[in-house]
């Protein structure tokens, strides 16, 4: 499948490597393709680096792995008529650190995934993965066996199942949860306050969440 | 040991219940004695009902299980005196309804926890228990045999070891992770709009939250 990458940084990275990995067609949207040279050696197969438009265009599904702070501003220079119609698999967090204390741009009454979809209306968004670190979302077996939880929230039925086929097939995520459309995406960004404090409490970002029924 | 809990609701009856039953002596606020009276001739011992501020002064440790929109407004009643020095048992969620989705009160910036710590600088605030039903803050066994997370966060350190007493010895919590701090309150709160969400995806509300490392 030609999937397109927005944000070149550790989540693109490391999504973009998976996804080559499992035989996709991948192009990564970056202002700086110098940054990504290495990585594009390092992953070969067919991966290229492009404008972010190009990413877009060229994509069936374009994963959104820009910082949350930028997001809206790099899904417009992507440019809406590259994204009508395709489902937006969005990472980001809009989160800050204000005083040393994790801060969210968004959070509560409204999440950057609600402000995505109202901006593009006809692109079918879909939050997920936005909840640990990047190594972990595409290969959650790294910890403890790949038994904890990844969360999923849009309004788009028929995404949301192709990005679950995606977590699970693609990524082998088993236990996937989805919390509904997409505003339930103000609970899962909202995770990244506890998420920075528990880097904090256990010395390392190398952990998830599991919900235990 | 001598406690006083504020608010006679489903989490002050069951965390009530429960200290009864480990022997303390407990004295339940409630504005509305006769909503209590099937609840205290049912767990016995030596519990009884009084004012908020008859319970804040009978308490060694207070326990706040008030709602938590009207929070200060009832510790405000109990009477700062009667809670000088204390510690403060801060269970509750400033969790409201808006169009039907899960929203706070206070958020992002700002903790009800710490709201309370600043109003009451003489008290010793420790936020926990309020990630999960109140069955379950209890009585953690009854899922998954106990393998699942309790948080805690607070800024004096003895109080919070003796609130872990109180957890591990009483409760019988095994996973109890320290946050630190009393503003990381603000990450467990905001578990809270997620925790509303997965009520309704798993159509209950008896679940928890492990951290898998």
């Amino acid at each position: 499948m030609q999937i397109g990458i927005l944000g070149s940084g550790m989540v693109g990275q490391t999504v973009g490597a998976k996804l080559v990995e499992l035989g996709h067609d991948v192009v990564i949207g970056t202002r700086d393709p110098a940054k990504i040279s290495e990585w594009l050696q390092q992953v070969g197969g067919s991966a290229r680096a492009g404008s972010g438009a190009e990413a877009a265009a060229h994509g069936e599904i374009v994963v959104n792995a820009t910082a949350g702070t930028a997001s809206l501003d790099a899904l417009n220079a992507a440019g809406a008529e590259n994204l009508r119609g395709k489902i937006l698999i969005d990472i980001a967090n809009p989160l800050q650190f204000v005083d040393g204390k994790p801060t969210l741009t968004i959070s509560n009454t409204d999440s950057l995934a609600e402000q995505i979809q109202r901006a593009f209306p006809d692109t079918r968004v879909v939050k997920t993965l936005n909840t640990l670190n990047a190594p972990l979302m595409v290969n959650p077996a790294a910890l403890a066996d790949g038994d904890h939880t990844i969360f999923v929230s849009g309004d788009d039925a028929d995404a949301k199942a192709q990005v679950i086929d995606l977590l699970r097939d693609g990524f082998g995520w088993r236990n996937i949860v989805d919390l509904g459309d997409i505003s339930t995406a103000r609970g899962t960004e909202a995770l990244l306050l506890i998420w920075v404090q528990l880097w904090g409490a256990l010395g390392t970002p190398s952990f998830n969440f599991k919900i235990v029924q």
